[in-house]
């Protein structure tokens, strides 16, 4: 598997660096952005950070806006922002062009629908594919958390929960907990996975929790803004917290007063995932 | 002068908000961004720092990239970020579109050339206008210091040095230092000043640190990164630099290895500009 150099910039020490590559799972040519901290041009294997970014964004989003490198490179921790969503020419997109399906939307799911199936392969891509991609070129070690945003943050939280072997720590920001039961899931699951419910299920982070045994039971931190416009509609983090009470799965869920769903509530609470999943490592 | 609020994001404890207001000295609307630190909720009057952005910029690069907030909060420092130019309905752009000249490109001088004049004054707009508008409506101190990128390096410099009175002190990432002798500031001065090149010269920074007397000189700070594509054609610190020597004027000019001319090289020693500059408010 090959990678193609998009561009390099130093930041904090490090730098940030972003590729293209194409995909087996995706059938398409894919782009993520990967920061590597200072210590890594030691050739010493670094622990990586997955950060999964939420609806309309790229790789660029993150690694712009997040304020994440100072801390990053004082850790000595990788991260890899890859993007949302199978691109170009032939990728079925929303015919109304929508920013919650399609293009910028693969809620890291495997579409097993018609038009979407062929491209729609982004599970896939985050939990096997990009992983095998980057060990091979990339001073890693096999410490790997996982994070995300918004639609993001379900990736992060339902991938977790699915492969609790894979990673040593999950977190999210603003996640959506209940895509089975918000507007932005069930058009997505609907679309990607068909109408059968049941396939939905297994996508849904306050489903998947329960499923989870005691010793598979990551550390998890969640951030979310209490300024939230999409809090009551689309997030419904009050299930899974109450999912993981009646488990006794000792989560961090934090309301941060004031604060919105915007990339300014990511960079004020980055630094907190950051020591937090170096903790676990 | 009223303000319009367009924008408000809670960030590391403070407020981030964009306005726009109908300016006097442009003759059309204008955007700002602001940053307030959680000192200024208790109407504690707070020393203000202005960002002026580069080519192509708006009021957001500096507020979505660049990672200051969280030093800014813990100093008490406000930062305000306003546009590069004049925009909307009737003013004149480049003809072809190019990103140098006209919108996204106003240079911090006050045109005098048909089409420019009208609406390109973007130096009395930053040096005046501004400041009373700011002064009128938000709990900033009379302590200002003045920052910028490139051509808004150049913009920090030269207001700077023609207003020492106005500042505690002056900053600048890979600034354009001599903008009488590269493509870019030749461009635009022709266009908004005209032939008459000392018209251009009044707006030098390396001829106006020479015009300041010892008690004049203010501190000054100016990170280059050594990797920057646009260095030796259109920034040209060595002028500056050698102007000062002869001055001895006791700048502080760092080469900062590998770094580009991105906001990545920016986040990496903004914290280091913040704090260069709170020491002499």
């Amino acid at each position: 598997m090959t990678i193609k150099l998009l561009a390099s910039n130093k930041v904090f020490g490090g730098v940030h660096q972003r590729y293209s590559h194409q995909s087996e799972s995706t059938q398409c040519e894919m782009t993520f952005a990967v920061y590597m901290p200072p210590q890594a041009a030691e050739d010493t294997p670094v622990p990586l950070l997955y950060w999964l970014s939420g609806l309309t964004c790229s790789d660029e989003n993150f690694m712009q806006k997040a304020g994440a490198f100072k801390v990053a490179a004082e850790l000595g921790m990788a991260i890899v922002a890859p993007d949302t969503s199978p691109r170009g020419e032939g990728v079925a997109d929303d015919p109304k062009g929508a920013y919650d399906l399609g293009l910028g939307a693969g809620f890291y799911v495997n579409a097993s629908q018609a038009p979407w199936a062929k491209h729609y392969q982004m599970y896939s891509y985050i939990c096997e594919e990009l992983p095998a991609l980057l060990e091979q070129h990339f001073p890693i070690s096999q410490q790997r958390a996982i994070a995300g945003h918004s639609m993001g943050g379900h990736g992060a939280l339902s991938i977790a929960f699915k492969n609790p072997q894979r990673y040593s720590s999950v977190s999210a920001f603003s996640p959506i907990c209940q895509p089975t039961n918000c507007p932005w899931g069930q058009k997505a699951f609907a679309a990607y996975l068909g109408n059968d419910q049941l396939r939905w299920q297994e996508h849904d982070s306050s489903l998947l929790i329960k499923q989870l045994k005691p010793e598979q039971q990551l550390p998890l931190l969640i951030d979310q803004g209490s300024d939230d416009n999409f809090l009551a509609e689309q997030l419904k983090p009050e299930t899974l917290v109450d999912a993981a009470k009646q488990l006794d799965y000792p989560i961090n869920f934090r309301v941060q007063q004031g604060y919105d769903h915007s990339y300014f509530f990511i960079a004020s609470f980055i630094e907190d995932h950051l020591r937090f999943h170096f903790k676990y490592f």
